[in-house]
């Protein structure tokens, strides 16, 4: 007898042996609350570049939102609970941006891409909730003399240096402020599953949203500074599933710098709130 | 200005940078041949197991074909055009299956689940191919005194142990037999693409069929001998995302082994020929 | 003209590049203070043995002191100044001894073996201090509901298992009592250095001492609870450079656990006071 | 009862766990005839430069022999008997010098460091040898349209670049010339082991070489073609144990390339017949 799916249970290739467990749905299909945990320290930098440069890079529907600045936010997360306690890390690249559809309209931060070191989060978060993750190598990042390195790079080929320094740590009202601030609408993607045989058609093509709510999250502390980002040209034989991604980087142009930071923070949320856009 | 997806161009997420560089289409859309490469050594055992457990693994309009033998097979691969000559490493567990769809009706190997080293190559097949590729660490595995083991785990839980002995060379004569034997329709797969937000939904559903034929394979060399396998029990907390798969292998009923090869080969084909079936 | 050494700088192989830098010995001939760095989180389960058990690892003029407890300690480092702010990780089993020679009469932490995860260290103290530094993965500890885990491996097996659960954090009382504590001498090694050509014999062999003293040493936070240590039985084949230092743990005999803590702290020393014990 | 070490017996440290085992020294104390295996891979570049360059690397009593031709050999090791049939790779720098002692008069290859991607072979040789072992990141090669690439990397900073095409296949009869053609006398290192706590001194300085003889090495295939070499410049900060290292070959001139190689090998020797230079 073939098997068949459980209603309401969540199911990722392979599907032959029963729901699968991930971010959404643990053993025996609970929920995962994110409380107290992950622990996450998140190193970001900001730039201004130019409008046509980002505005290049949104699909249908979307707009630039505000300045043209790019943060690149390399976050390095231990205690994950779906992961029975372990970590992984990530790193992003995002810009201000509006979502004008028929239904909705939301503004927030674009995820143009976000590099992952570990393919369990990749896969799961990729088919369930359309971010854009892909693979590299994200190892812990130095930190000396007051100032912090981290790298990134794809079999032995490292694609990014992103420095920050000259750290001031922020006061619990700084904090406080802080987490009282608007974020807009939350995080937006756009979600395009390739067909089979068909190629050069897609299954599936629509924009997603990671609402702005985490209600348990809370910044432990926060450092604010000054930092620089550096992408390093890739020719195809050196990043042949991602020279594309790096180059379109590597050739932003790099307007002025707007600050630095490194924030601690313990909890997310329950990540299943991510909707389609239409 | 959005950008517009390039009609007749392959695109997987992020979509932003331009068409995706992948398997089937490389820098400026350029197909891969795979003639004298890529370089592959296979390590593969059988075992004949219960019909029962492995009807319990296919999914609607599959059935079980001929007597119900897994093959558990690792793949260590070199000079990959696609990613400009490097490798990675697979292993994967099939037995034969047929397909009876109100189309096609075909038989081959049922690919239930594979393993790979690299997070590229999982993330493009599955999304292209619809195969249930996942991650693993395969390290290159050990030769000494007539025996060949490898292992395979995740994050530092070992979750396979093979060990291959007794290895007879075949001639020429032999190889060529081979080469001409049979070999059933292709490698079926079931794709599955979950829908966002509407969890347990799915927006994809379907199989898909990797023919059979591979012009530009060319058996180098190839031994036959005895072989064993052994997963290992995980507790969820051990392999979170991964410890139904292991722990239904790990229930598998071993009547019999049928026997262990390694096989030397070059070239593939243009992996382009994946269908679905109907 | 062939080069000569520098006298009063230190050299490790290769000679030939100038002056080695490592803990000892920065660029330019700098030493490294180590205040306010390393950071460091220490896992540490302790359990009562059989003197006998430990006794035939002593080598000559040791003797056991106090109770027959082992130690096993890992050691999650970050920040660290002689890596230019990079980490690595430790995993050591020691036990209480003494140290009786015709000059010295110590008695302190005797360290059997410090496995670390990073070939640098392990090589640079070996040869300038005497630790008994070998090599195996140590990834990250994983944090789950109260509960800690670490693993330790070599080359995919897995030969060692911690947990520790049960946590209830110290006080800044209990924490100053636990700096002012007397901790013995320091910790103990016994150096050897075999001779090339002349198997069987050395060209090095004395004990040296770690002394206690660690003046930049903060412990920031600790907590104690109740921990298991599992060592695997492992062959030559699995271990083949390893095998009879797993399988001495694995034999030793656990009469009672005597607790387990988890420290975090800042700070070390100089590390330049290493001796040679007479 | 303190142990005693077993006379004959080969040690290093931990001494406490019985004899050591490693390329000299197998289970029960056999040796390790390396017949058949292990199976090596090597790429090689040579290139002339500055003899007053190549001097300044040399110790005492050593000098240059023949021309300033320094060659950078890469070697991917597989079955290897004493690892119990894994592999590991290698990256050596070396050219012809000759050692004039009081006893020796030996001319080889003066092999100036040997970087390794595994801890243990490090040790065991630095220890037991004196070759110059440090440790780098060292991943398979890529081959490409003819064109195999290899690199070099330490956390992440890739300080090597080496790059072979034009192969050109050798035949029988030029490998069975290649095989009688005389080698010189060996390979050469430098020895130095530091003392504990009188820093700057050694206890432990001499010369040693590795017997030129290795009478199961076979030849399988071999290939001539051109290369070319690119060491990156690196700071203390980007490799703070080998910046030195890598820097000075940075600054070697590169009068012109002579010629690359890539040769397959199976077997090798009993490495016991390492000697002392006087």
């Amino acid at each position: 007898m073939p098997y068949q799916l459980q209603p309401g249970k969540m199911y990722r290739m392979p599907t032959h042996f029963g729901p699968s467990t991930g971010p959404r749905q643990g053993e025996d299909g609970r929920k995962f609350e994110n409380k107290d945990t992950p622990k996450i320290t998140t190193i970001a930098v900001s730039f201004l570049t130019r409008p046509d440069q980002l505005e290049a890079l949104l699909p249908e529907r979307f707009e630039l939102a505000r300045e043209p600045i790019v943060t690149v936010a390399a976050s390095y997360i231990t205690e994950i609970e779906w992961l029975a306690g372990r970590g992984y890390n990530t790193l992003g690249v995002s810009f201000p941006a509006t979502f004008r559809g028929e239904r909705d309209h939301v503004t927030g931060s674009f995820l143009t891409v976000l590099w992952e070191n570990l393919a369990d989060p990749i896969i799961t978060v990729r088919e369930e909730l359309g971010y854009a993750k892909i693979f590299c190598e994200l190892p812990e990042p130095s930190v000396f003399r007051g100032e912090r390195r981290l790298i990134a790079a794809w079999l032995g080929f490292k694609f990014l240096d992103v420095k920050v320094q000259g750290l001031r740590q922020h006061s619990a009202e700084e904090i406080a402020a802080l987490a009282q601030a608007p974020t807009g609408d939350g995080v937006l993607h756009y979600k395009v599953m390739p067909r089979t045989g068909e190629w050069g058609t897609a299954d599936v093509a629509y924009a997603t949203l990671t609402p702005a709510a985490r209600p348990n999250r809370v910044i432990r502390e926060r450092w604010a500074g000054e930092g620089s980002v550096q992408f390093h040209k890739a020719s195809w034989e050196e990043l042949p599933t991602q020279y594309n991604i790096v180059n379109t980087f590597y050739d932003l142009e790099i307007k002025e710098y707007r600050g630095a930071s490194v924030t601690k923070t313990v909890g997310d949320k329950d990540p299943s709130d991510q909707r389609i856009l239409r």
